[in-house]
């Protein structure tokens, strides 16, 4: 079953238009993939910045397909698959939540595993490899 | 009974440092006042961009006490009070949640009640006026 | 020409991993893309806020080729191109800067001009259309 | 004489109301003090993020004073101030340019040098003691 995450559009998130601004989708995502990782035992803290391996995102995209506003309610559903060994993405879906539930976005992010004293390519770590086989 | 915010620290909140960026306190502390006027019953949308009149901060300082790292838990309490007829003060405590509890920072806002036709202050809506009473 | 927009990186624009967080990277595009329409003779906040049309990014694409550091100096280069009678696109190179310049990323975004007053979509305004045709 | 630093308030900047959000003046006043740092010859990628040492902002607080639209061009003027062999603080003003400038908030922080290896006060480093009392 795909990891879920809910969330309140906050004042922060939106620009003049009145909405939410386009890079905070993207944001958003990535703070279901932190739930996700933190759910699944793995402990953010050490998974994004502390080990010496790196996994930044290389690819992002995104299709807006209804504006987000303040106080809205947002459920991200995310589902993550193996690229190579050394590489993954992420599959988000974001849905406003409401009398009627609306696809707001949807979002894929790719993941790259670089180490941090070679700087080169690196398998992924076993936890993150089983987390996204799970997926 | 104060009105208690909890919330994840996640990678876009942190900086270089390692850590929250300051300017992030604050607006982690507007989601808390944010969720707070939802949850006195106010639609947050209609309060923050839709009337004819604008509450916006007009002061605000902080005490950071100690850093947050992406992962960590925040609860967030905030306490309104009446300034003026036409404005109004927000107190609040951030604490890292985890084994023992921590003050992490003291914030404070001041707002003003904005007429957007005239341009001046003007007396603060009764909704408005009744939570920050009750507070 | 295309149109170019230097800016350096700061402490806001960066995550605990040291580096531009990549959401921020369409930020910053997007900043490039204010600054052309500004440059063009189209006033930025009438054009961003204050019409009776509104330009929402439908897509974005982004490939992240190299991390960026408090303090680097980046260059972005844009050109825009039309789609539809009511669509168009904005492709966006950023550089950075230095002894050797390198390419960080390219960013693709796609805007649909939407009639505030009907939600649909409405043919681009006679001057972004002449500014989109001279990119 | 003060260090200035101009800049656009950008889309990126703003919220629903319209306007620059409360806390991004401080991300702005930050810029500058970057800038600052980086035009005294201090390397701000060092400075910032890879001594031994942090610099942490202990305290901040701020005066709203006027909106700040996309497009809106402020300067930024700091003056930054010993408090004690451990600590100093910064003193922004911000104006809005235009036919006729006005201030738009006054900002202040206060830093203090943190050894990152035994997590106590340390005596600020020397170059940044020559800047702060240059200032």
């Amino acid at each position: 079953m795909p990891f879920t995450y809910e969330r309140t559009i906050h004042f922060a998130d939106t620009d003049a238009a009145g909405v939410d601004y386009f890079p905070n989708y993207l944001s958003i995502c990535h703070e279901a993939y932190e739930e996700a990782i933190a759910a699944s035992g793995i402990k953010a803290r050490a998974f994004f910045s502390e080990q010496n391996l790196m996994l930044p995102v290389s690819k992002s995209s995104a299709d807006y397909l209804r504006p987000l506003y303040c106080g809205d309610k947002v459920r991200v559903t995310l589902k993550p698959s193996l690229l190579t060994e050394n590489s993954y993405a992420i599959e988000y879906e974001m849905v406003r939540l409401g009398s009627s539930a609306k696809l707001a976005a949807t979002v894929r992010t790719a993941h790259v595993c670089i180490s941090t004293t070679t700087r080169e390519r690196t398998p992924l770590p076993a936890d993150l490899l089983a987390w996204i086989q799970a997926g």
